[in-house]
């Protein structure tokens, strides 16, 4: 591994996933974890996932060289200008967020000298959320999308496409904007969709969900994903979700004019 | 049991599993089954699921006290036609189509003299089809929805009633109409919302499909299933479905200005 302290602020499913996973890949060199819940951070340590923590974003970071972004997207530009000043000269920054263009336009800017930022965002989900649901094996065989662009280092994209690929991720490279737009498609608008037919059940008969089968128990699984994560991507990558949306509001009002 | 003879027309993924349960839970008297494919009729039979088979729909009911139609919805009333002048007195007809009032009201005038009707709808299933998939607790813990009407005989739905009860199965009673509506809202509008989403997606790029995490590989699982079924869920509910579907586009649009 390229690494030797990494830090990773956000130390939920994904975040505590990474730092099974670094153990589990022969990883020797710290993993600090950061947060604001005192309490989840005691308990990543004690289920041995992290070696250290602190609720400090600056304090947490100070001897990093690798830091990972892990927390909610809706985060990252505060927890980046909390940590800026406190970042060693050669560390690289990256994040696991799911929304890139619009992230990283706001945060790269914000990287002092010699510190590198990498977007990346390794496809890796659950339903369940936060730290005990963590396991070693979240990313395996999964795809990571890295989102270089044209201020990107080579040496740094080079260290975290590395890193992601020795825990057992297939790497695909696209622009931030490329991205946005398939991940609008495939995921962000889908669950907009979700939502949006759930609120219309509960608005016909909230009742008559417990007549659901199979088929409505994965939209209400799917809606009822965390919303913060939620409100944070609709927010971030507003304008390509509301393209898509236009698309499927089109489709389904030719299958009304078809049935 | 109050039935000696049943006879199963459709021998597939809920038909078959009728008869394992059947057996099961204790049924000593004749299963036959009816259908279209022979070689799947045979497959049935090696498999233990029926005793006899007939690919004819009015020698298979001659001998039969219970008559089930577990075939495509579409086809109820072409199958009441061939065996009509087939049933014997006493038979009861009863069928598990997850719509009801339209079909009931072509097939129940056609019922003869001393046949009854009773309609249900055991709301079981799986994402695959066909007789591979039967198993003899399909119907155990889940719902039946019994729908009689004013023309319902009380002896006729007192037996299918405790058929699906002693099959394992929570009955829940409603008219045709109640029905229909509740399963346009939770389960007929949500598949073609499926399809929707998915043709959107294919529409801006086919390709992107693979990038799809779980939420939408739920999508794309409802989307896939069986075709012939689906065409005849939405032209026997079409009323219903559009209603319903008309409330999801407006919350679509609802949350197309949110964001």
């Amino acid at each position: 591994m390229d690494f030797r302290h990494v830090t990773i602020i956000g130390v939920g499913l994904i975040g505590g996933s990474l730092a099974l996973a670094l153990r589990e890949k022969g990883f020797r060199g710290t993993i600090t974890g950061v947060g604001r819940s005192k309490k989840n951070l005691i308990r990543a340590k004690e289920l041995g996932i992290i070696d250290d923590y602190s609720t400090s974003h600056s304090k947490g970071v100070r001897s990093a060289d690798l830091i990972v972004l892990a927390s909610s997207v809706g985060q990252f530009e505060k927890i980046v200008l909390d940590i800026r000043d406190d970042l060693r000269k050669g560390a690289i920054v990256t994040d696991v967020g799911s929304v890139k263009a619009g992230i990283m336009k706001k945060i790269e800017p914000l990287m002092p000298d010699g510190v590198s930022f990498v977007g990346a965002h390794p496809i890796a989900g659950k339903e369940c959320s936060g730290i005990e649901g963590a396991t070693a094996d979240l990313f395996h065989n999964a795809r990571c999308i890295i989102t270089p662009n044209t201020h990107t280092r080579k040496a740094a994209l080079s260290k975290v496409r590395s890193l992601w690929r020795q825990l057992g991720m297939r790497i695909i490279t696209m622009t931030p904007e490329e991205h946005d737009l398939v991940f609008a498609t495939v995921s962000h608008m889908p669950h907009v969709a979700a939502y949006a037919l759930v609120n219309s059940i509960i608005d016909i008969d909230r009742k008559l969900l417990r007549f659901g089968g199979g088929g409505l128990r994965d939209f209400t699984r799917i809606a009822l994903s965390p919303e913060e994560l939620w409100r944070d991507i609709c927010s971030s990558n507003q304008k390509d979700i509301l393209k898509t949306l236009k698309t499927f509001s089109g489709s389904v009002s030719k299958m009304i004019k078809l049935i």
